[in-house]
């Protein structure tokens, strides 16, 4: 009988697991230093919790199913409406309430490159604050991810305002902003001149159609883009326009700012975002996004809490680590080990047991032979698992109270005694 | 509009997670010092998978459904299953094959204390080594999680192998064994009259099962169980008792023989286990079992593989904590941050940002002001989230260059000169 894993479902083995880890520890690690608290919260919640936030279309694409108890649930696609739940119960939380979490995510969907049914997400948000710092602390936090993982300059950060778009629309006396946001959203899917066409369907004439196309085609460095944009409406865009510039003052501050460029054609969806935007993308534009996110201050009052400001992105592990691939920094997938204790006959084992218990208590990861094998057989083993050192435990030694430390690397062996083993340099692989 | 979790589900908000993500650090910190390596498998798989190991009774207590493409699934309830479904296909696995993950687990089950719908679980295996030094490791790594969650004392390690049951079951010629197993693995629910008369309604003369309640019965320190045992069944029993003596050898070489009983009236089920069962209990008996596993060499054959022996335990999260906030060895559910940034006002934001940036970058967990908030407002929060320390950036001091640096806990302030900042002595607490 064949058994096989569902499709778009993967098995990982130690030697990726060991490349994974590191990965995930790097991006925590970034996110920590922001002094983003991790959480943890179920995997599996009521369907209402996402039809709320995402319509009933979106869970279509979910796995969804009725319980025992004849409860409608969905394994979450996403977590931020189970944030959103928690925030909302949770009244006397300290602000700013600064949460990442990594964990699994599924969705149904066709599964095809970079997007799978089962996948991992980490989401980095802050509640609460609803200030420009918040914003710029999500951008700064996003840079250095892409920095630590090494593809900072293989990838584009794009930021937008949604508030900057909405006021070039009230100075274009847009009537309908938002079916022209409609029609910006749909961008990407088509030529300019049905870009045009569009905005005309819609009422405007093709002089302010032009316009507001010359407006959303703008993208480039976000400071110089700015000054364009001040100049474009000739200085009247106040509010977002203001912020938008404060947030290249902050990034600058934190040395992310010639990451990041402005894109006024990115609104991402027009339901749930409330100001700030941005996506991550490949600069060869071979992959699917990498990261996306924004400001969505409305969202835990739809869960029943009072108004909460919320800024923050999610990443998922695919599709970095397709791009880390290609751009060969993905971490070595290779087991790593301090030491294997290689006793060459059943005689020695109770020292041989001596020396591995002592070293583990010392922290160190250490292996011994569970299979009676022989000295070379033994080798082969620590060779594949990584081992840096291995001691030779041998009957003769051992009648001058020594054993054999083998550097793996040199293949340099040097006589110890069994007292100063523990006392050797042993760099821990943990 | 009130939004709920699922019964049986968690939320773990940051303070909980602290202690969680300490807790589970130490317990792979042990795992992967004996050499195990992590792995992941899927959330969900094939219902197949689970009915081939445990029957459709037990599929009944998961959460299985239909998934739209009409493929009948299982939110996994134990990893296992998974595992020997990868064993089976990946035929060039060197061997021994240690294997963890810490993980989600589901069942749908009435929920009650120590037994959620969603827990986590750590699993730990070896497989491909069918030696007693397997079996010894997995007892050893076991005990040592014991030691380092600082439960040690309060719990038992009671362990049996089914062979030596079997084997004085031979002794006293019992025909059908396979029923006198099932009546010792229902014991712990009789009387001991009740016992009795089980064994007697099954065919066994009155002597023969009263004989068959001693062994049973046989409790307590391994060696010296085992010295009584071998004196009852006056030395016959060769195969299974002596790999039982080799076992207490090498646990004594571990160290760890001292934690380790043997009850002979573990069985553990029948239709799993093929040696070695061992379970962990509380000593006073208030919970759950801790952790349960053994030796399990028939299952991957199961799964279409070849036979690999394998030896293996499960610890889930829920009652080990309950244990440890019982034992008050529960670790500290309180935020911890190295430094706070606290610009007095905002025209030194630049020169603040610039500090929290250089101590971010030393991989230090750095927080600042998000709110705009005035002094006292940002020590409180600065005090919530645990900071060591909050250098107190103001207007004055920066005249001449300098910086405040208080220590939260003993209150004591002290200039220092911006660019040695980053030099003074700061301990990461990530």
């Amino acid at each position: 009988m064949e058994f096989e894993s569902l499709k778009g479902f993967r098995d990982f083995l130690p030697e990726e697991m060991v490349a994974r880890r590191e990965v995930f520890q790097r991006i925590e690690g970034v996110v920590q230093s922001f002094g983003f608290r991790e959480i943890d919260l179920p995997s599996l919640e009521k369907m209402k919790l996402f039809e709320v936030k995402s319509g009933e279309e979106l869970v279509d694409q979910t796995y969804s199913f009725e319980d025992k108890g004849e409860r409608k649930v969905t394994l979450i696609p996403e977590q931020t409406p189970s944030r959103a739940r928690v925030l909302a119960k949770e009244k006397s939380l300290n602000e700013p309430v600064k949460w990442y979490s990594t964990s699994k995510r599924w969705r149904y969907e066709q599964t095809q490159k970079g997007r799978l049914r089962e996948f991992y997400q980490t989401d980095v948000d802050i509640f609460g604050a609803d200030s420009v710092e918040a914003d710029a602390e999500i951008i700064t936090v996003l840079v250095e991810i892409m920095r630590e993982m090494g593809v900072e300059k293989a990838v584009e950060v794009l930021i937008n305002d949604r508030n900057l778009v909405e006021e070039v629309l009230d100075k274009e006396d847009v009537e309908d902003k938002r079916k022209v946001m409609e029609v910006i959203d749909d961008r990407e899917k088509m030529s300019p001149e049905e870009f045009l066409e569009e905005l005309m369907d819609i009422g405007l004439d093709k002089d302010r159609a032009e316009r507001i196309d010359d407006i959303v085609g703008i993208k480039g460095p976000l400071n110089e883009k700015l000054d364009d944009l001040e100049e474009l409406v000739s200085g009247d865009v106040e509010g977002a326009l203001e912020r938008m510039e404060e947030l290249a003052e902050i990034l600058e501050n934190y040395g992310v700012l010639e990451n990041v460029k402005l894109d006024m054609s990115i609104v991402r969806g027009l339901d749930y975002y409330t100001g700030l935007v941005f996506e991550v993308f490949d600069k060869k534009g071979e992959l699917r996004a990498i990261c996306g996110g924004g400001r969505y201050d409305e969202l835990v009052e739809l869960f029943g809490g009072e108004e909460v400001p919320a800024v923050g992105f999610a990443i998922g592990d695919a599709v970095i680590e397709e791009l880390m691939r290609r751009e060969d920094v993905w971490p070595k997938e290779k087991l790593m080990t301090d030491v294997y204790v290689l006793p060459v006959s059943k005689s020695v084992v109770e020292e041989a047991t001596e020396i591995v218990r002592e070293l583990r208590g010392e922290g160190l990861v250490v292996e011994t032979d569970l299979k009676d094998r022989n000295v070379s057989a033994q080798l082969n083993y620590a060779n594949y698992i990584g081992a840096e050192k291995v001691i030779i435990v041998g009957e003769r030694d051992l009648d001058e109270g020594k054993v054999t430390v083998k550097e793996m690397e040199s293949g340099e062996e040097e006589l110890v005694k069994i007292e100063d083993v523990t006392q050797k340099e042993f760099k821990s692989t943990r």
